[in-house]
């Protein structure tokens, strides 16, 4: 029974390192959508959105019949609970690079970025994926210091999106103000999947450690 | 013991329950603070929000505790992670109306709205304080059918946020770029506020039927 338990555990563990990759390859596509004017790479991460969708609601059932089945105390209750949260948190990863696809979408065959702010969102782009890869780690080895540096590489994000506003607000900004919504929203989109990344990843220090390090804290 | 348990999950519901009232009164405050550009509401909000995190992190404890203690089949088991999923949702509805009350700030003495939007503010306010309200009805009642109310008032929202969107991209639109940036994020926070009631009392509506509708579908 214990031994089953265990193994379900890690099966679960499992599953949301694969989110954490679907997320990461999805955001990873939108980006390249959104930089190069891909319609068809957009539409291919819509079309895909779905598949987490289903994988956060196989995690979240399995999770449910381990407590129902195996009704855990302590450090395991406290497990099948984080991985229900980290699993809500990487449907919503996937439903930002969704909005960042969309975005491509709905603008095409026009591109969504003006020149000035490209490089911002190709360097977004690439720490997006890159938290939603130390994720994936940090779940697949509780490495809690791992955990850490994802606040750091949170830092790079939030530096990018500020920059990014400095670009908006400069009064040299000449690309309408159309353009600008659409910049705000998708800099906000970048910005928040790097918070849920982060709090995937606390989930596992709080697993590990007991305490649970501040997190979700989007600033603007 | 039986008994013991169902008084602690009513006392659970409770707290979600005065969860909601805390947090339809800060975004209530909040869209004051940003329409009559008042620094003194908005400074209120901001140092009450640590109160909408306290409650939260109580439920979550006591939910965690009952599961630990009771260990809670069928129905009884999703309750308690339904309690769980909607204070995570009430807290962020809280974080919500925090970025209201923080951007009113952060312009003041300046107010944030042009004239031509603040209709819309005044509007999306009263309507993300009725679904509060509603939610909060939800969970105190497990009305189904009012659960399925908040759909069509969470419909005006979207409603509200696409003229917003309207407004904004006009060519007339003649109060800059930071100004558009600003009321393009605010819009989002309201939006994400309906959203997040609408969970909540999808929440309730799987404990009550065993099915979850449709939900946290966050459309720009």
């Amino acid at each position: 029974m214990r031994e089953a338990y265990r193994d379900q555990l890690g099966q679960l563990a499992n599953q949301l390192a694969d989110m954490c990759s679907m997320v990461g390859d999805a955001m990873a596509l939108a980006t390249r959508a959104l930089l190069e004017t891909d319609l068809a790479l957009a539409e291919q991460v819509i079309g895909d959105d779905s598949k987490v969708d289903d994988a956060r609601a196989k995690a979240e059932e399995e999770a449910y019949a381990l407590l129902a089945l195996q009704a855990p105390v302590a450090t395991d209750l406290r497990t099948v609970l984080a991985v229900i949260h980290a699993a809500e948190s990487l449907e919503r990863m996937g439903d930002l690079a969704l909005h960042v696809a969309k975005t491509a979408r709905r603008r095409h065959p026009n591109p969504v970025l003006p020149e000035p702010v490209k490089a911002y969102f190709a360097e977004m782009g690439k720490v997006a994926c890159k938290m939603a890869a130390q994720a994936e780690e940090v779940i697949r080895t509780q490495d809690v210091k791992l955990a850490r540096e994802l606040d750091e590489t949170d830092d790079e994000m939030d530096d990018l999106h500020r920059h990014l506003f400095t670009v908006l607000m400069d009064r040299q900004w000449e690309h309408g103000v159309a353009a600008a919504v659409d910049v705000t929203l998708l800099g906000r989109f970048y910005e928040r999947f790097a918070d849920h990344a982060v709090s995937v990843a606390n989930r596992v220090v709080f697993v590990v450690t007991g305490k649970m390090p501040g997190y979700d804290t989007d600033e603007l």
